[in-house]
């Protein structure tokens, strides 16, 4: 059961894989094999228990069978542990597999290391984007151009002033969604997050593990305390919808009565099954109808911060698809208009020729001034 | 690629196969396959080159090139049809493929197929919830129990009056759908919806194709018209909802101090990884997991409504996955709680129990009366 | 306390005051006026009782110290009832205020008085609207002009033609509204919908009331079965989104570089405060503001579906100002709406100077058709 | 025209008065009289005009016809302006009023001007509520309790790790927003975002500006880079969520079978219009209607990223009702919980006898140990 035809379009298949069906189950297998680790090395269990027990862990399982087993216990880790156990004939070891950990401790994390990944795409592309607005800020900070207002002819600017207000608007969002990445953590709490069944060592234990899997170990177990979750979820929306603004305006400069810039021309990309002549925004596309969808993906993970009491229902297990797809559509986005900008078509005498037209003068005002501004900040950051 | 240890927890097999992509190949396949036909049937082009074209689209192509080359070209039609054509030695029939048509016919139309589809499954079990509930609310019409409000215990009604209420919202909430499935229409515009490229017999191609493919042919082409999905969408989160509020009553009344409701024991299901006495509410959870994501999802089709012009950018093209993932979330939901409705474990004598020691009076009001009210609409609107 | 500097601009006096502190208090107060009435009506208590509460209700408290106490208290029907038993020196009157009647019950019907004046209000300008544009599809039927797709110039249409797509829109969305509004019923379930507390009469107190305050009777009390005002939400965000796809398109063709319709000249409106030049889209903005708005609040509303047993704990208390907003806003996009296209400024010069320039052709394909086709259906429903 | 009734419940006097026409209009004749000081300490414009237009500028207008006005200009500023220069009889002077700005510099600034006494507000409270759950938490270090997941009896917890959590994600929001704050800055930019009309002194009026409305300067003009309101819109919704599930939890163990915790008895808050044994959750339905609104207000400011060109059409005229409304919701919600925490009616023997009965053990695991940790990290970060 695949679902590519529709999420490919919106999507990287570099980011596809990050959060599909084996990236997850490797992750959930890593979880409890780091954790008889983790364990053996604090001296809870034997060391030959955690060799057995990260074997176990070495072979993915048969995906359809364990997502219908997980639909049916109601969560992965039930099926996904009896697996596990049943691949070891020693039931005294088998019985210390996921010891002291709760679903909700494997589903976390594997969601976590699934993000740690997701973020570092983000990350890169959102940086090749920003690195190629700073480029062409720099060259076009004097092309004068029409300064338009309300969608109306206003007063004239340059170039490089909007493509500077693209960068500030992806920089503001990027520094924003690397700070939120500090809640890409470990989660291990056990049953209720008080770290009973972890004999006394749960500290110990967990900075082990936290090392092992190489995620940050949380201050406590945060199974009910989801808001570094919401801030990832928002800021993951907010930089899609900064780059929304720049597929936005590119999209509006391309129409064919302005045709100030167009997306680069790639063989087979922008084509029309009815018209030939057409040359289509595709990357502009893709950016604008994730910013249609992020604001509401973000809102979904707000709207479920308030789970019951110390494991919630129903609200994290809306999150994981959600921030999920949060981190595809973004990354769809973020990596479509890091082409677009890159190889962006102007036309720097039509610029002038609407702004001619429009018979407004020509006083840029401190345009050029305010992009060494904006480009000076964007350095000192980077 | 696959996805389905994420969406089979939310959703069921069925649905999920009636949004995958091989459903969706089919249904593009079968819009080019009928557009062909019912051009012949009009007199467009030959019956011979209808039933080549026909043949061309038997074949499902290869779901992971056809994907990557969607995302390249912006859109399926455009490699789907570049496909078809190469199967097709005569190039004089090749170019008639796909003929009059635009890529978002193709992709309206697939969605509208598949939308069917899924509605079928809507109402097939949303029926089969409703049906369960009038026999739970006839059977406990009289049953007492305490009645709380603003979550504190408040006067007594009978529990037939509650499950009567859950019945009212689902019944409600399944006529409004039903209502707006009135959306799932055939597109069929060309590329500016003036219907131009079907050399003056659009009505009629119009009309055969709707018949063949099963769909009722628009009044006029949708192509940024899109209240009717809007609707749909809405209607969806809503019966969502309506579900919700079933699954966020039981789990209220299974809480270990309340105890007067229980999801069937199942085995295998509802189990805990950590704890083995547990007996957590596994269907509800998936309802509330859903009522938490889908008000998000109809909102983004309700956002996306001012397309731009003829056929607008980023707009519709966020409209199919978030469709399909209401679908999916909404048949998640009404099947899971069937199944928790039909084997509803009730402790009528724990209901008396906790009304007593509310100590608030054993007046149940009309309840009785309400209960065969609503029941008898229910009955005569069935 | 006024908030009018940030509510007038985005909606219309009429509907702020439809939904205004002294509307609602009206409400209120006639809602425990008739409701004595209808009891004296159905022989629970005498008609002087009814007539001395009818008297008490008559004159509209202080607003300022209501708000406080109602904050206070948790609901207004607790210091309103306090307020008219204090007006009433016979205590075995006073008593009677409010008889049989929970905080619920007034609070929904008090704002299901304010719904019914806001749907006249929408209604009444929603069709000065459609009306409009019909006159506009039809004298345009024939006027050609660029097609755009994808915001690029595609293939041709006829002006009519775009006019008539708006209008489809807002008659589907108008009459979805219309149908929603069934959803506009009286409340009176007593303390937990049992209709416990009136002494045996409660159907005949419900018919007498609703014949009173001249709404429908529901088929049972709906405290905690939403589904309704969910539908009649969404149906408002899906009418402001039909508007808002009219107001987009304007202020696309409006922009300078198209100068196809402009805003109708106003004095006074759509200026800059910056450049003398300048004319603004000022409807369309109010429209476009409201679109971006609306979808968030009806899924608000949606997203509070599963409220609590018999009657919630915040899920309610967040409709009530959450739908007064989606009122106000649709309306101000629909009012604002009807003013753009009445005077709609159109140049056809340039929708051919503009089309001629795209060297796409001149086939307007089955333009016309669709028009005649789209207007008949329209006057029929009319 | 007053809309105290309904927005008075939700909210605090306070912040309805930071966010009411009186202080939006003093805000936004402060940015004209502080802008006429900035020009002529600058030296663009005379000291003597500066003082006439400070002057002009002290008396506050007519909220009913401005509101009117700027309802039909489209913007505050047009009417504003046409009024502060009526009161000026130099014509030359006159014309100096609002030099070099736009109506978006006006609407921003002074939206920004209210922000920061809103984010006062809430700092202030949230930090009350902080402090008050810090002591709860140590007070409850060790006391037993019943941890539940999935709304099942679990394993033991201590009281202390439940408030811990409370705290430590309401200090984690809290963070976040103090963070975002950091978007509340003068925004002074001219018709296009160029700093044209200040001959040239744009940097040096814009830093004295800054200085005299104590706001930040920004590092360009922000009118079409809005991810910093963004940022500060979701941080207000996951405050609210984080303080929505305080509100959750406490309503929760507040119920009547589980009778655990209570909100602190009030005259006359709480009370019921039909049950005078009923205590309700007030403080906690006030959080939980915000944390089920902020979201999609949030969602509003995201989803309006994509702004046009150098100043957007209905995105950020948009932003400032929604705005106010998330630190009106927030304020409410933070203040109504720092009074319930502050007086917590806690039965630590029903905690007991719930943890007994539900026959689980009494391994409080690490919780100590944990509350101690997350106390740590609050004291230290405070």
């Amino acid at each position: 059961m695949s679902c590519l035809l529709r999420d490919r379009p919106a999507s990287t298949l570099e980011m596809l894989t990050a959060f599909g069906d084996e990236a997850l189950l490797r992750a959930a297998l890593s979880f409890e094999a780091m954790l008889a680790r983790a364990q053996a090395e604090a001296g809870l269990i034997s060391r030959v228990a955690a060799e057995t027990i990260t074997a176990a862990c070495a072979e993915l399982p048969d995906v359809d069978g364990l997502a219908e087993a997980a639909s049916h216990a109601g969560t992965l880790a039930i099926p996904l542990v009896a697996l596990i156990r049943e691949r070891i004939p020693d039931p005294d070891v088998a019985k210390l597999v996921h010891k002291g950990a709760t679903s909700q401790d494997l589903a976390d994390t594997a969601l976590m290391l699934q993000a740690k990944v997701g973020a570092a795409l983000v990350v890169r592309d959102a940086r090749r984007l920003a690195d190629a607005l700073a480029v062409l800020a720099e060259r076009h900070a004097a092309t004068p151009m029409l300064g338009r207002t309300l969608l109306q002819a206003a007063q004239p600017i340059t170039f490089g002033l909007k493509v500077a207000g693209w960068l500030q608007g992806l920089a503001g969002a990027l520094a924003r969604f690397e700070r939120e990445t500090a809640a890409i953590q470990l989660q291990l709490g056990g049953a209720t997050g008080s770290l009973a069944g972890l004999d006394g060592r749960a500290q110990d234990v967990t900075e082990r593990l936290a090392a092992l899997l190489g995620l940050p170990a949380a201050e406590t177990p945060w199974h009910a305390r989801r808001e570094g979750l919401a801030g990832l979820a928002s800021s993951l929306a907010i930089l899609t919808g900064a780059v929304g603004k720049i597929a936005g305006d590119i999209t509006l400069l391309a129409q064919t009565e302005v045709s100030e810039a167009f997306e680069p021309k790639v063989a087979g990309r922008g084509g029309s099954s009815a018209m030939a002549h057409k040359r289509n925004p595709t990357g502009c596309q893709v950016a604008l109808s994730a910013a249609i969808r992020a604001p509401h993906l973000a809102a979904t993970i707000v709207a479920a911060l308030p789970q019951q009491h110390e494991r919630g229902l129903g609200g994290w297990q809306a999150e994981g698809p959600v921030l999920a797809e949060l981190f595809e559509l973004t990354h769809g986005a973020v990596a479509a208009m890091a082409v677009v900008v890159e190889g962006l078509d102007i036309d720097t005498g039509r610029m002038v020729a609407n702004l001619t037209a429009a018979r407004i003068g020509a006083d840029t005002g401190e345009s050029v001034a305010l992009v060494s501004r904006a480009l000076t900040a964007y350095r000192k950051d980077r």
